[in-house]
């Protein structure tokens, strides 16, 4: 398995849109207002405090994640890094690929100065608590969410 | 009470600082690196997705939050708004003070067009967990933490 990370371009969206929502009705719901998603994507790629990557194998776009930088002036004003959507495509699940793009996530961080890394996972998903700790992460928080 | 709202200036950092840790002790090492913290505060200032706002009654910094408007392609490409530095100054808790400055930043987060606002807060803090309950959020999620 070599698998390679980038930052995404404008024609990986699809892909990502795909592996955003598994279920492919509301996928290609999402595909049907593509013009939205790509300003959506241009605004993602312009901010140099986010970056949306691709995980590639073989030319195949296998996974995704996205990294936020906030600015704050807590912890002597590091940034933290924050994880968003991460996703592996179905048929290369199981083989460590999450592992690998979490791991790259990480030193990305660290190559950025930045003195944490935090992310939030739905609590129903137990296998993914197992992994995040298996990476040396600590539930120490309640993630709360507000829809508008 | 009137309690009124801004983006903070570069000379509310110090009230900001001491709010953000009430150990004394701590409080002055972050006044001593003030130079670095003006540089993050500069920072955040600069970031058109990043607010850092204070709550001020009498001429007075009374409270402090941070919003960021994280970008993305879930929810048809609407921001979330991220809540994080939430603090009432010691001597104005309970009085109702946070839930201003929550409901401000929901009001904030619908205006600028979020889909969601979201948060963690330290398992411990089981008082800020029925807060944010009492305000709409629901505790979804593990918030995981790797420090760097």
């Amino acid at each position: 398995m070599s698998v390679s990370f980038r930052t995404a371009r404008r024609d990986d969206v699809p892909a990502i849109l795909a592996m955003l929502d598994d279920d492919p009705i509301s996928a290609a719901r999402e595909q049907v207002e593509g013009i939205d998603l790509m300003a959506a994507f241009d605004t993602i790629d312009a901010d140099p405090r986010n970056e949306l990557i691709v995980a590639e194998e073989d030319g195949q776009v296998i996974g995704t994640f996205q990294l936020t930088f906030i600015p704050g002036l807590s912890r002597r004003g590091a940034e933290r890094a924050q994880v968003e959507a991460v996703r592996v495509a179905v048929p290369y699940r199981n083989r460590g690929i999450g592992r690998r793009m979490m791991e790259w996530a990480i030193d990305r961080a660290r190559e950025r100065g930045c003195g944490l890394v935090q992310l939030t996972t739905d609590k129903a998903r137990h296998n993914a608590h197992r992994f995040y700790a298996s990476l040396g992460f600590t539930p120490t928080h309640e993630g709360f969410k507000l829809r508008l």
